[in-house]
């Protein structure tokens, strides 16, 4: 028997796309962030996210309005990912029967703020009683203003490829959390991640600008969904990813690895993307300037081979699944 | 300390739909089947449906195609219940890791056949693993041809109440399954429920019709649905209600209360509906000569009183709830 645990979740995700069929209004379906659907001339985005406890939250560790919000943050990142707004969205939520109406109520608030800062409604969705752990499922759905979207597929041998903000301060946070150390300054990238809304939008419109994605996954991991979608090669450059300061302190600190830390841990929520090599710099000032969000070159796509690397080497690291089979 | 069992589905409903703000392109928000949407001049339906292990089925009694078609079929019977019909659907699913990648794959294969046979197509949806039970959260994004749906509100004093097919069948499906006694005939519309999509969408073309949804929690409670979304009464008359022969000689066999279960059974996923009185013979005539489907009329509404009445009594019987703590 093969389980799913074995498959892990892409594994999964790969097997049942073969199982469903598809129509011509589906131009982007299982497998990207978003699917993207043709509907009355516009390009609609949907995606669910799935927010489950003791594997994506631990109640210990997170208040009832942080689940929410970190539950709606994570699942219009997906929107965000391909460079559309979000409009509407449906929440499911299965719990025990013994669950206190204020908590529910808090995490709803939490999600419905996300949504007023973010845009978008919250219009329905579905409730059950449970026997087994908090369970939320957010589906949003959400445009693309003019007609196109960013995929993870479109990047081109000579791209440069970039992050927003500083990767893996949200795993970072966690261990803190898990130490027992509620430090607001590393812990809020972990618990109030903010969706890339703006920022996505505003690449998208530029057309120097090829694939994107939001980083779940951790960065060699999540690069990789973008080279395998592309059929190229990306090679990371370690000495680039920019390390918050906050980070190489809390790392110091407890003799933690931070390099294994920036290259690997998930939940960023932060964009990365791909881009013609030409006058990037340029683009990528007129973003900070715009937004106030520090942005990064760190790496290049290649047609030499294929997959990541990390300073030329095939990385030892692996990334984030939360289906798979592992020792820890 | 409240919990949600103690409010129940729709009492938690009610209270998260006070924290959650709306927009003027939601037309239709949380309360009726489907959330309805102005969008790009359309009217698009939204709605999600949770299908958990051994709260709406028991794998000990469902094979995986069943439970997928029976969580696909409840999910597009919300947008047949507005008179609309399914575009696009996402899944989200969390299981454990020890779960047969096969059984994943035949529950999703159920729900892409509900999905080939009445319209629509999965684009996407989520994975995660859950110390649980099985969660499947089945959204589905549907539309109506010109702009009228029928919700919950609209019947008005006067009209009839009609059903569709045989209410109470698939209850009694369960307790024949429950028994052991998998007799196909009865136990079908509990396993293989079949959404009345082109009913509806007939249906919803006819002005005559002013109020609909889909039976799932009973008829009484459903009817109080309409009832109270209407701001009217609904007098049943028990003996109109339909009683399949098969249901009749089940209940007799067991020495099962026949009226119990036709009233209150839920999950048959029929179609009940409020309309003029005048000539309604005529148009259930034309329902049903094409499609074939049983039509009855087992009640009228009135605005001398409201809630929900059986032959001019306040029912004893309760109805359907997910949530509710209950002695059973």
């Amino acid at each position: 028997m093969n389980t799913v645990g074995d498959l892990g979740e892409f594994g999964l995700i790969r097997r049942l796309a073969r199982v469903l069929p598809t129509t011509p209004a589906v131009l982007e379906g299982i497998g990207d962030d978003c699917a993207v659907l043709r509907y009355a001339d516009r390009l609609l985005l949907v995606s669910s996210d799935l927010f489950v406890e003791d594997v994506h939250f631990r109640r210990s560790m997170m208040g009832p309005e942080e689940i929410g919000w970190k539950a709606a943050a994570a699942a219009i990142s997906d929107v965000a990912a391909m460079g559309g707004a979000p409009l509407f969205s449906l929440v499911s939520l299965a719990c025990e029967g013994g669950t206190d109406v204020a908590f529910v109520e808090s995490v709803y608030r939490g999600m419905a703020n996300v949504f007023s800062q973010y845009g978008g409604v919250i219009v329905g969705g579905d409730t059950s009683r449970c026997t087994g752990p908090m369970v939320l499922d957010v589906t949003v759905i959400g445009e693309v203003s003019g007609n196109r979207c960013l995929r993870r597929r479109g990047a081109l041998p000579g791209d440069v490829i970039a992050v927003t903000g500083y990767p893996g301060l949200s795993a970072a946070g966690l261990d803190a959390l898990e130490r027992g150390k509620d430090q607001a300054e590393l812990t809020q990238r972990h618990r109030w991640p903010r969706p890339r809304i703006r920022e996505g939008q505003w690449l998208c419109a530029r057309p120097e600008v090829h694939a994107m994605l939001d980083t779940s996954d951790g960065l060699v991991q999540d690069a990789e969904h973008i080279a395998e979608a592309s059929g190229l090669g990306i090679d990371i450059e370690s000495a680039r990813v920019p390390i918050a300061p906050i980070l190489a302190r809390h790392c110091e600190e407890y003799g933690l690895d931070a390099q294994a830390l920036i290259l690997t841990g998930g939940e960023d929520y932060e964009l990365a993307f791909t881009m013609g090599a030409e006058n990037h710099e340029e683009t990528l000032r007129a973003l900070n300037n715009e937004f106030r969000t520090v942005v990064t070159v760190v790496g290049r796509c290649t047609d030499e081979w294929t997959g990541v690397r990390v300073d030329g080497r095939e990385p030892d690291v692996g990334g984030f699944d939360h289906f798979l089979n592992r020792d820890e």
